[in-house]
């Protein structure tokens, strides 16, 4: 019999990329490296910097298939006219506890970045808030949203409509449905903050990617071909689909928010969501959506953050089953990376270092210092 | 090689039970009838009248899991002292798009409904609002709520902390955790309302139990026992845990549901959850909450149908895998249920009519209508 758990828990632990093979780099030579890159294609400083911070950030707490990595796409869209790069980002709706952000087509880092802002503000007042955007686009990963509130008290849960699908309904095959992701942040006392971030379906497209460009093959259960059959060669994967997690109860989930994300503020969902890895120009009216809990209007905020502590010190000392070493919580492994790479610095493939010495020259800008 | 989404494409259709060895009773008959046990057990008809219509409206949608059969258990625990029969529920938090509720240790279904009420009112003045519960009790289906705000045009999100604790988390072996279900109630046009209510673990524990009753094998994936290896035999539950839905990610919802529903209120989460199939007397100080989102303060509420009636088309038409008959959407057939049971009557086992009908004689109440 299969240790069907086990599959799972190995699939849970980080890779960690070894510091034989990787290049190390300080965050803030790279965030300045891709705020040249996107200053040079149009950019303003203000807008360059805050869209390098988070991109550098996500590198900084290991989500690499959501940070530099993107820089490149990034930029042949810019290029091809597909991001508008001096956005006039607005409120279009507004009540006490909710507002719709329009975000004339700009970078997706800044557009979601302002409408966290904005619900951290309304929720300072009403105790909840939701801000939701549209004509917005890819913005990384969803944990960097759904922390933000955490500064302040507050919980984040996060909700997107992914760029591509790749999901079919439950017994169907059109892929009408992405890995539309949800995140959530919570605050802690002395423990690390939690924070859930993850795609609806059981690997996102990125790991698929991953897996082919490393000439390894795919663990049984991330996708199905058009036969039923496990697909498991990640250079055939045009020919299946990613599975949802939980079978039917994951298209369900992945159904809600993309609703809740996309079709809530009139952004794209099911058939009308551009593949953004295949077309550089449509702009895609990608949607997200942020409710912000403000813990004050609860109680002492105190009190809350005590108990998640305890929580978190009840499930970390659970028994375990044979072989397993530790329980994780959600964001912890992210947690130490950040600090970790934010004293030895971030480990880059040199592959991936190589493609950003090609675009600075390209772009005529100064390289990532090493 | 194992059909993997064949195995949960079967799980996920719903087992109609057969009207050959089922008994049909009238919604009315079944409503009046649990209005009528709860009366004679302290309640105030207005009180009893509505935890009755709830409970009747779950087996009419076919959750049956969560109605009827769960009256023996209220009564036990009511006589047991475990329950308030006259509860003073009140609101203890308070601010534009939030609230806490305190149910005083009332039936949950008085508790939730009160949440959501307010929360329908406070969402039509602030666009959305956060209503949670604290010393509520076991309050049926999660669907039940997230489909109330629909008939206001407005969206439910629903979270809940389950009453008794089967999950470890993901690696451990201690039980810190429920299935801590999500529901959604999304409005639509002119197709069926969606609505989503799943538990975050592979199958819920009442499946587990049914599975023991109809002395049937669980699938692999229900449960593992204590070394990882798969649990099938569900008389051997006690030997093991449930599996959370996507491993580690159905773990993190579980978790994140726990923190929102049960800690954010001031409920019970983690070691502090009461198990109320073994305890009839210790308040459970269970947590409920809600999310309402009025679709008014996003625009025209038709433009929101109309884009939900065309993406069920879109999904409800997909190409299906080698034999998968149809495709549903979430709450499908439930909404199908709904419709028929409300014609030919609610199908109830035999069995289950024989224990109200012992009741009945119990508490020297009317039987049950049949």
């Amino acid at each position: 019999m299969t240790q069907l758990w086990a599959v799972q828990y190995v699939m849970s632990q980080a890779s960690l990329p070894s510091a034989n093979t990787s290049i190390l780099v300080q965050f803030d030579a790279l965030k300045d490296f891709i705020a040249r890159a996107l200053q040079a294609n149009g950019l303003s400083p203000e807008h360059a910097n805050k869209v390098a911070s988070l991109m550098a950030q996500a590198d900084l707490q290991g989500s690499d298939g959501h940070g530099v990595i993107r820089l490149p796409q990034y930029v042949k869209r810019i290029r091809a006219g597909g991001i508008n790069v001096n956005p006039h980002i607005k409120v279009v709706q507004d009540k006490a506890a909710m507002a719709v952000v329009d975000g004339d087509n700009g970078m997706g880092h800044l557009v979601v970045s302002h409408a966290v802002e904005l619900a951290i503000k309304k929720a300072a007042d009403a105790g909840v808030a939701w801000v939701g955007t549209r004509n917005s686009n890819h913005a990384g990963p969803a944990s960097l949203y759904a922390r933000m509130p955490i500064a302040h008290d507050m919980i984040g849960l996060y909700f997107a409509v992914g760029n591509a699908n790749h999901l079919p309904p439950w017994g169907g095959m059109d892929m009408l449905l992405s890995t539309n992701p949800i995140a959530a942040g919570i605050p802690a006392g002395s423990e690390p903050v939690i924070v859930l971030d993850m795609a609806t379906t059981v690997a996102a497209y990125g790991k698929v990617k991953a897996k082919a460009k490393r000439g390894e093959t795919m663990p049984e259960g991330w996708m199905i071909d058009r036969q039923g059959r496990p697909l498991t060669d990640p250079n055939r994967a045009d020919e299946g689909f990613l599975l949802p997690i939980g079978g039917h109860k994951g298209y369900g989930l992945a159904l809600i928010v993309g609703l809740l994300a996309g079709t809530l503020q009139g952004a794209s969902m099911g058939k009308e969501v551009v593949d953004f890895n295949k077309d550089h120009v449509t702009p895609t009216n990608t949607g997200q959506a942020i409710l912000v809990i403000d813990l004050k209007a609860f109680g002492e905020p105190g009190f809350f953050k005590g108990a998640v502590d305890q929580l978190v010190k009840d499930l970390r000392a659970s028994e375990r089953l044979p072989g397993v070493e530790r329980v994780w919580l959600p964001g912890e492994q992210s947690h130490a990376k950040r600090l970790a790479y934010a004293q030895q610095g971030i480990p880059l493939a040199p592959v991936l270092v190589a493609d950003l010495n090609a675009l600075a020259t390209e772009l005529n800008i100064a390289a990532l210092t090493i």
